[in-house]
């Protein structure tokens, strides 16, 4: 084929705390050339995720940090260009690490998944049945294993992630009670997400007062993307044998811990288990859970929204309007269409 | 039958922390009357366990504080002398709540097991396989699930509940290192209890690095009873999928819980597990729990130390002593004996 630029984004300065757009510049590299096991594939989405907070910052984290100068890490969807794999086709869409790029090399043992256009929008691919899914049915499903009648919070229930695991809970049987940053997001979580009450943190003057009213029974399962004072707040409530799905700790940054109360005795009293996670763990099992997933977005049972950037550039400002939360929904930046979906 | 003096230890004084001696007062009741459902039965031996530091403290704990002027709350074995319930008769050995009193009224309800004396000596059905058998067994086992080759870290590790739980990592193929307060300590994980690395965090003048030193391939499972400042230098050096058993908080008391460097984003990174847990959850599970036990007793896989004392009246020092660590291996006393022991 022939070499059309590829233009790419990459971290210009390592920010000393939140990410800003400022933080990155506008590169133009070129496509690279796919080696044995190997696809070359046209970045189609960009999905804005809360880990890039993580992969930006130098401090030890999950995964190394994005070196300054690099391409921004980021996941995507992508349409298969050019193959020297057995597994994937050219016109396959695949979801994996495509970066921040329009043209990118994607081993076969890096995709996440295939994705199946038919199944819904592609654009789900990266939120609601991508790495949004998978966080929230892992984390809630799976460590938080909400009963029917059970008493489940969410934090940053709005969100993409926090939204759907809410959802899952009450699909699962259990009461659901939102914590969000806005009114605008209390009435998301009652009106498009079935919460069965939700809370403004911001304007409560005492948070464990509004969780102790809005929980009369207790808190059984805690579904945790924040840490910090809010947890401490959610621990006064927890009941005897309470599960914490941790996912996030957007209450504080990598390289700058806080102080704060010890929680062992708490979790010995009530007998309670807090268990970190990444969905990046359980990527073999993304078509699974998007699979089921799908079901309850057919039924009706679990809707999502998407904040959709219109173009490629858009993308450091999408993302930094993701970490000072004015997204309202999952952020995605779209950079190119599929066949399929020009059709 | 007659009425012989019951004695009873009760709480004289509510301590401010740590129970001393000088907080209890021998006393004088009478034999209770066992109702429908209920044996009359005669104290044989008290366990004497770390949970009862929180027992006698006025604050919030998993079971209401023994009241001032009230019996201690002890577990014990007993045997029975007089029966109005359908499942155990007169000269049976129980298992249960008897306090420190040396005849005891017990529900059918609050019986943890029969015992049976010809299983092993009836010393250890307050001990390797009584209460600390369950600690041992459900914390390492069921919720660190010790692989083999894997590392395993063990806190008061020459203490009843830490010497089982590294000898059932052993078991399970892990290598365990012991945390432990003097060098003869240091000495009994090594010689007697098969541990292979001991550290006496009294002594040594960095405990991270220690541990760093002990597990050169991190650590995968950490035993706590402790929690605090061992627990904090721990998870510097967690692998990823650790998993954190928690069954004590001996580092902090109920009534005055330190501040620390918070623990969230240490857990979220290396996808770690904490679970508090209590062994009284778990007393439905004890007579199996023993009979697994008693194989490896039988094997010399599982040893375990008592430091009996021999009279009833020595209970408040025998606890003076094991709050001081004072003890050696699991703190047992002698109130009367069975039939079959005199035999």
């Amino acid at each position: 084929m022939t070499n059309p630029p590829n233009r790419q984004i990459v971290l210009a300065v390592r920010p000393a705390a939140l990410p800003r757009a400022e933080h990155f510049a506008m590169s133009k590299g070129t496509v690279p050339e796919p080696a044995d096991g190997e696809v070359l594939a046209r970045t189609l989405l960009l999905s804005i995720d809360p880990a890039m907070r993580g992969w930006v910052l130098e401090s030890k984290n999950y995964v190394p940090a994005v070196p300054v100068g690099g391409v921004m890490r980021s996941f995507g969807v992508a349409e298969v260009v050019e193959s020297r794999s057995n597994r994937y086709q050219v016109g396959d869409i695949v979801a994996g690490l495509t970066g921040w790029q329009e043209w990118c090399v994607i081993a076969d043992a890096d995709v996440h998944r295939r994705v199946d256009p038919t199944l819904a929008p592609i654009s789900t691919s990266v939120g609601v049945l991508g790495l949004t899914g998978v966080t929230a049915y892992v984390g809630m499903v799976e460590i938080g294993k909400p009963t029917p009648g059970s008493t489940v919070v969410v934090s940053t229930a709005a969100g993409s992630v926090g939204s759907a695991a809410g959802q899952l809970a009450k699909i699962h049987g259990a009461r659901t009670v939102g914590l969000t940053g806005s009114d605008e997001k209390v009435r998301m979580c009652l009106d498009e997400f079935g919460f069965d009450a939700a809370i403004n943190y911001k304007t409560t003057p005492d948070l464990s007062a509004a969780l102790a009213d809005a929980c009369p029974d207790g808190i059984d399962v805690y579904f945790d993307s924040v840490g910090g004072d809010m947890l401490d707040a959610v621990l006064e409530h927890i009941t005897i044998g309470a599960r914490i799905p941790l996912c996030g700790t957007i209450s504080m940054v990598a390289n700058n811990i806080p102080m704060g109360k010890r929680i062992e005795r708490k979790l010995l009293v009530q007998r309670a288990l807090i268990r970190g996670y990444l969905a990046s763990d359980h990527f073999d099992r993304s078509e699974e859970i998007a699979t089921t997933m799908s079901q309850w977005i057919t039924s009706g049972q679990l809707r999502y929204r998407e904040e959709v950037f219109p173009r490629f550039e858009d993308a450091p400002i999408a993302l930094e309007r993701m970490v000072a939360g004015e997204n309202l929904g999952k952020s995605v930046v779209r950079v190119a269409y599929s066949d399929s979906e020009r059709q």
